[in-house]
């Protein structure tokens, strides 16, 4: 009673998420600081008689917020139950079998090519450069194949930043009629976002997520800001989905971290500190990492494999992130969690290695 | 920039959601009476730090409680964000353009065509009896151009139940390869589920949600019972998808939710007495009233369009749905409410009809 279309469908693999806490969970990029307190008050002043009715299916309210957050009109602002949704979504509105691929890094969120089975797209994996940042000279050359571009800025799982005038460049020279994708969800440790390229562009989507830096991993919410065609586009794909994908207190809550920026951006301003602390104490002791702008390091310890590097550290009760995939595979990705955690990982590794 | 598929697709209108509290809202089918008061509670002792963590992507404590409330291991629930989700991964799970067309009341739930529009699935609206009520023998007709069957029960906007024994007999004729899905969103105001029948015909998948019978349409929960392999096929589909559909909150609220069965039983059976007492009211005042076993009654007055009807309602503040199709278009679907609100109803049409 199967269709062919899930039988052939090979799902996306998520961080494992044991619900034990007793692990160091530093596998999924989650923030290591909680959301603002005043998140408490705020759940316990809720209507809940409210509840009966259907939410706000245009999420109005925490567009304008958001539009004003990024200086755009809300008409501008697209909003969904994660990024991984308006990221599915976006593959639906622009993306096309008859106009071609659809580009990204060889090495990427391994969501991507899972959304082309879904939606039955073709795609071109483009070769990193050998300093595993990715080459914008390779997603040109395959541009007239391509029926469009994504990739994550900073790129998972390197976490290397594409700067914003290489961005400029690359959309320059790309085809007007082409969408190009930048899912920003690791943007607010450092890197620079291609915000201001949206208005000279209308080809760009940037997508972007509550999950990383504005620590809700726990509720669903991401966005994409771009063109108001675009926009149209990504909610005509919701309206022939899922009328309603975000419920009243999600809203809400969402609406409310868009007043706390000062609270957001000093969280991410310490997880960026402990990133450079903790690669200098990596590269220290014989590492070699990737240098990352984003709540994560890709990072490799030579004579051993990723895999016993992740075997070993969860044996020891720290979770870490390995990709089976070749040219990565002597890797883990470690996210960044408080200095407490990461002085635990550096012992514990102390321990098993040399 | 925009794919074909998205040009070609009629997005699903959902019934109008003002923000505006003043309308009497009879058009969307909410419950009329709050959920338990106990969920501020619970809301106010939630743990918010939590939330920088993702939510279980199992959903597991929530599908063992669903689980036994319909007397069902876990693994033959799947849950995810409302009904309305559910069923489109059900489309994409069970449905297969190379096997046949699916196969649908040809007056039902408008979202239907609306999901085969994008997936790319033809379809066959099978013809309703004179009286409305949906026929098995045009299902058995159609069954061999099909790839499965959907329908809900109570049908929509009908309100019409069909009866186990006649969807016992549909399924011990259907073709046992063959997917039936049953809808049962309006299941909880008189109707009879199907789930007897689950064990028996491992084709048959029954597809429910928080919206209606438990008041929480602000919330987006939907669930779909069906054999393990059912249940698998979803999960594949969920997690090509967005790999945590539903948050912390909304898990959290659901597993409470699920022990306040008898909360909603009283409610629930609240609804039915009003819907009962509005359709002897309204038959005595000239209406032609489908028998409904839903929250809502689907009813005509002759000598005026259902669109008229609509539209002076509206103007009197009270909103109700017109749906613009042939065979129906004199009708319009009133949402049970309170007691207070169907007299209000009546007293509004008494005004400005006769």
């Amino acid at each position: 009673m199967l269709s062919e279309a899930v039988k052939n469908l090979v799902p996306y693999t998520a961080g494992e998420q044991p619900q034990d806490r007793s692990y160091i969970k530093l596998n999924t990029n989650e923030n290591p600081y909680p959301p603002p307190e005043s998140i408490k008050k705020l759940l316990g002043s809720l209507d809940t008689e409210r509840l009966k009715f259907y939410p706000d299916p245009l999420c109005s309210r925490l567009r304008e917020k958001l539009g004003s957050l990024h200086g755009l009109p809300p008409e501008r602002v697209f909003v969904s139950n994660g990024s991984d949704e308006v990221l599915s979504f976006c593959f639906y509105a622009f993306f096309d079998r008859n106009r071609g691929s659809v580009l990204f890094p060889a090495v990427t969120y391994s969501f991507y090519p899972v959304y082309c089975s879904f939606y039955n797209l073709p795609y071109i994996p483009a070769l990193l450069n050998p300093d595993f940042s990715v080459s914008i000279d390779r997603f040109l050359q395959e541009a007239a194949n391509s029926s469009g571009l994504i990739f994550p800025n900073p790129n998972a799982p390197t976490g290397i930043l594409l700067e914003p005038d290489k961005i400029e460049s690359l959309l320059s020279r790309f085809p007007q009629d082409k969408a190009v994708i930048i899912d920003e969800a690791y943007i607010d440790f450092g890197g620079k976002s291609a915000l201001p390229l949206l208005d000279r562009f209308p080809n760009l989507v940037i997508v972007r997520t509550f999950s990383k830096g504005m620590s809700l991993a726990g509720l669903r919410i991401g966005y994409a800001l771009g063109s108001k065609e675009a926009v149209n586009a990504l909610f005509t794909v919701k309206d022939s989905f899922n009328s309603y994908p975000l419920d009243y207190i999600s809203q809400e809550i969402a609406c409310h971290a868009c007043d706390q920026a000062e609270y957001f951006r000093k969280m991410n301003a310490e997880v960026a500190n402990t990133r450079t602390i903790f690669t200098e104490n990596l590269v220290k002791t014989g590492w070699q990492v990737l240098p990352s702008q984003a709540n994560f390091v890709f990072a490799r310890k030579p004579g051993i494999s990723g895999r016993d590097l992740y075997l070993k550290l969860k044996e020891r009760g720290i979770l870490v992130r390995h990709f089976n995939k070749e040219t990565i595979d002597q890797f883990v990705r470690i996210t960044i969690g408080t200095p407490a955690d990461m002085d635990i990982f550096l012992h514990t590794v102390s321990r098993f290695l040399n």
